[in-house]
């Protein structure tokens, strides 16, 4: 079978939407196996990070299970420190060994490029309406958003009430 | 003499108003006493937290001593840590014990309840005027606030020097 | 099928031991699925935590896909943050849902059990000889450890030269 | 009445015993108020902070108030940043304001100094006896340490299974 | 010779630009050695701070040298802690002993008077044009900025493809 | 006039000794520039770090400028991040931009080569003696240090009471 090749994948996931779906799939094409880097680990319960990282682990791995590919897939939690260009090795060492770091967001790729390593910019598919925050502000305003995210996750956001959740925490921003 | 009934109410205090004296008379009627968890504590000197810590709590306190409450209520210190699911443990462990927490934001109320507690929402009085923003911005465009705030709280910070503080350093937002 | 009983098991891993398969395979009997918390998940390169959070994450998972037990246990790191009482809610908002905390040492168990989860102590397998310190000290002096590890764990270590890292580090601690 | 004289005094007070009971009493007898800065407020749980800073205000406070000196002593939760020099002003932004500070221990008073501020040694009474360490070694041992420290304190540690605590979490050093 | 005066000037640097220049050179004609301490140092590639802590001071050192002050001139490195008051004496504990702190903004400065310390006002050169935010604009929309730095420091910004980097980080805010 | 080699060599330099400025020495026959990262540099006043990071600075300056190598060294100050593979990034963040990493001690060397940098292992001189734990228990005993570094680190640790400092701060560890 030979090496396996590793690619890593950070990102924020509030929620997991079709467009993180897609950058998935298109980086299983490329790459026998995906490390995703839940990123701002530690948020939760603001109106920009409804969800604690271990509510979006358990929506990411509803989604891989129900699509199979769960063993193609490594899930890890990537706590913030602050600090942009140390936030590379930080998260690399938290991962298990890749070739390459891919995102859609030069914000997350250029310090990884400063470092010396493989990046790769992922297509963004739909991204007006793939988007955190588009989807967090139809919850918000009472809005359909379902259609936006994998129905594995949906799912799990329904279970949890994410959507009460997400209207209050957006209703009292500035505390 | 039975057990204590006693409550968190958690706040930044910026500065401590009018609403806030209303929240914690509401809570004297209810428990036995009342733990003020002084959040944002390290903060000081940037326009949404111009006063430190320390002046805080002396704020506070000169108002708990001259209404007679003193000896009901504590008084704790509890720097950020960013991160809110974790905040709440954070905070339970830097005060006496408490039987439940107390506030009129949801972004602090959610995740203690999240965590097993139990959580009281504090009915708001007039949070339009009450409210730590609008105070600032007054104090900053040389507007009238003293009637905002106990008379206590409006001494201590003209003792300070805290409305020249206040225009200063918002005057210079983005350094 | 039911709900679905989970239970959190947080440790360092530094090296994963037969201690430590031992109390999943144990967990496993009880509940359904088992997440293994990594933590001081930041560490790595030093005589007590010679390796990195991510390289914990390969050993830990090359031993659950070697024994069809993958399905059922879920991998996470959790970085320090040096507040043993606030660790537990860091902890948990990192956590897919747990139902309970399991260990074999009391300061993991305690602050959990202060917070009012329900805690479970694991009884310990051959507690003198599957440690971490012992481990890392065979590795050190060039003694054999690897009977103390599952083969898949001595076989990843060997693949990223982790015995000499150890002597390395070790030999020079104190900077 | 004049201006007020007041004096911040940081420890760990794990547990507070008779040492810090005569240091308050003596530095009441030169200022008006004490601030008690309880220390390494975010631990808890582990053999050298077996308790968490709120328990440890808790103690302080069940003694002030039973002593009388309640109105006279200000209690703050201050966390470590683990940074002596920088130590010194993030402890002064969380205290009400004072002249100077207190401490028995060189480690604490030379930072101050070197900051330009009043700084006033203590002298120790009976310090190889009356010590945190000491205390809690007798706590682990099984002997008798309630003569260490005021009877309110000793209370306290009762109620809240104190010794179990320390006891337990002791045996477990190294993880 | 006597003593040496020495001031410290903290600023954020992104870029170093004319009015920081204009500062060094004031603050040389009243002081013998100037300590430019660059603040935010671990930040680098978002739209706010796209140049590392190290490219600042190179960027810095270019000048000083160029314009044979480096023997007049200190450079450190001050990474962000995020507590106003305690940045004082953080500061301060990284930098060569100082007699007085300079900046052009009340923010800065107060903090530093609150602790004791003498601080000067340094007036603004052309505050409007002269700002690091209108420069990182111009660089975003290509327009021209050369003129508004010193000449070292519009060579190595293009020597390190500092546009483009602007370009890139600022278009994806918001990750 | 070509391109310049430029090498990062890390240490805390409790205080600098003849071992570092033998290190230095060794380096620039090897490289144009050194970059000396000043590290624990948030550290003072206790008895493993007594001298604060500006104070090294000045220490470390005062020999480079005697010596007339100021113009080939950099002095940068590297708090603390307690995340060594992490640490690898963040100090290269700090730091101007350099070719590789020296070191004598392999804790320092092995996680910048396990991100991919040039490390090299500079030769230690007389390691029992030339050592900063050696040469602060000289100091805290009374016995004579001053041989064992630099001549004008000796006359900089006389001026600001060092030696009086390491003895009052090592006789109070424990606090």
């Amino acid at each position: 079978m030979g090496s396996v090749g590793r690619v890593l994948y950070p990102g924020r996931f509030q929620p997991f939407h079709n467009g993180h779906a897609y950058a998935i799939g298109w980086l299983l094409e490329r790459y026998d196996e995906v490390v995703v880097a839940v990123g701002s680990a530690q948020e939760g319960f603001t109106c920009q990070n409804p969800f604690t990282g271990g509510e979006r682990v358990e929506m990411i791995r509803s989604y891989t299970k129900a699509r199979g590919i769960d063993g193609r897939v490594w899930i890890i939690t990537v706590p913030d420190i602050r600090m942009p260009p140390a936030w590379t090795s930080y998260t690399l060492s938290l991962s298990p060994r890749v070739e390459a770091v891919a995102s859609g967001n030069p914000q997350v790729l250029d310090p990884f490029k400063w470092l010396g390593l493989k990046t790769i910019e992922i297509p963004l598919e739909k991204p007006e309406l793939y988007k955190g925050t588009v989807i967090r502000g139809f919850m918000a305003k009472g809005l359909e958003w379902r259609h936006l995210v994998p129905e594995e996750v949906a799912y799990f956001i329904d279970e949890i009430g994410g959507v009460e959740r997400v209207r209050r925490v957006c209703s009292s921003e500035g505390r």
